[in-house]
């Protein structure tokens, strides 16, 4: 086989309000879906307080040792919104108000006629080297910063700035996958599917269960690079399940 | 003020699937609001992959570091399914059939007239000295050795595995929250909610945005362990936001 290239990514979620449950996350998901579509193995995921030690620690353990880190939340204007100042801690470099962010939030809020406050202006608080990335929702950017993408909480501007910043991020080969549902539960289905792994060594196999009306029931994913290993991969172990009246 | 004991904890989930995105955890907000009322602090999440390396060395920093560690997912019995000898690993501890384990599992599926083979056995496996979380959905057990408690990672039976387990958990002074939902963009209310909370240092205060129709507007919560300090908090804030004809 020919060699492939991977490129690594992880998640880091920024916010109190996570931990404590009042919001539950709908970013990681999506992200997950986005950067496995693109060719991009998301392989950690972590959610930390709005702490700046915390935020600091976690940045720079996950951007040492992924070649893409996304992190969401903590970028608006309140007191509590820190990550910005964070990121140019732990990248050690200057933070303030970039005239770039500047000249696209004073249209929007021009536009509205809404004054652009200090407390807005945080939101235009950059560190230094980083490039912008666009928010055409509400104006205030994101960016990116080294191998370390900042993005909003808020799931529809999170979602846009993501959209935004991928034809700038490096990818690898995509990761193909399929799934079968299978209607018994792990139990049955467990040494077929070990010896099944066993014989394809180069195609991941996991199996994921499941409740049907009650009923334990496995859902069996077989994961590759190769579509052409996955498909004979595929071909084969629903052979094997139907021979053995599971399928 | 008086003392007040707060216990913390450490999520960890375990599964390429949720790293992959085709399955979305539904577990971290439900843990989240369930250690939120029974005075546990959550301070941080991870996601790891079902990859023995990775699962040691989370579950190592996170128990060093929290009171409470809880993992979801990989107790089943198929070839991925590795927490159960991750954990062990981490410990230093020896794995085997558990005969606690197999002495509930057996009657459960004598009675549904299946055999306990050899892939459901692998459920059994218990690191030594660990003590059981039962699982009255499908027999096979959970288990608590250390401060870290292993469940399983279908919601329905991780639910009923963190009630099971919960009576035994050390918990500290809860925390009491609040909200209130304010109809106007957080930058509307950045400078009188950064003075509310610079009158309140020990009353937490965060500002969410959300979208209303399409409009920027700002969740306020307040969260403090004394529920007289977070009503005094919340009475004065309401009358603040009042007067400038924000609520």
């Amino acid at each position: 086989m020919s060699e492939v290239e991977t490129v690594t990514a992880a998640i880091l979620v920024i916010g109190d309000e996570i931990l404590s449950g009042r919001t539950k996350d709908r970013n990681i998901g999506h992200i997950a879906d986005h950067l496995t579509a693109i060719g991009i193995d998301l392989k950690e995921v972590r959610v930390v307080a709005d702490d700046e030690a915390e935020i600091v620690a976690a940045v720079n353990a996950l951007r040492a040792r992924y070649d893409h880190v996304f992190t969401t939340g903590g970028i608006g204007p309140t007191h509590d919104d820190i990550t910005a100042d964070s990121i140019a801690k732990a990248f050690g470099v200057a933070i303030g108000v970039d005239p770039r962010a500047v000249a696209v939030m004073k249209p929007y809020y021009d536009a509205k006629g809404v004054e652009l406050t200090e407390a807005r202006l945080r939101m235009a608080r950059i560190p230094e080297g980083a490039e912008l990335i666009a928010n055409s929702v509400s104006a205030a950017p994101g960016f990116r910063i080294g191998n370390v993408v900042v993005m909003a909480g808020v799931p529809t501007i999170m979602q846009m700035m993501l959209a935004e910043v991928t034809p700038r991020l490096r990818t690898g080969a995509r990761v193909y996958s399929m799934a079968i549902r299978v209607l018994y539960p792990e139990g049955e289905i467990a040494k077929l599917f070990a010896e099944h792994q066993a014989a394809f060594p180069d195609v991941s196999m996991g199996s994921y269960p499941f409740l049907n009306d009650g009923k334990p029931c496995s859902e069996l994913v077989l994961r590759s690079r190769s579509e052409q290993r996955l498909s004979d991969a595929e071909g084969l172990l629903r052979r094997k399940l139907a021979a053995k009246g599971l399928l």
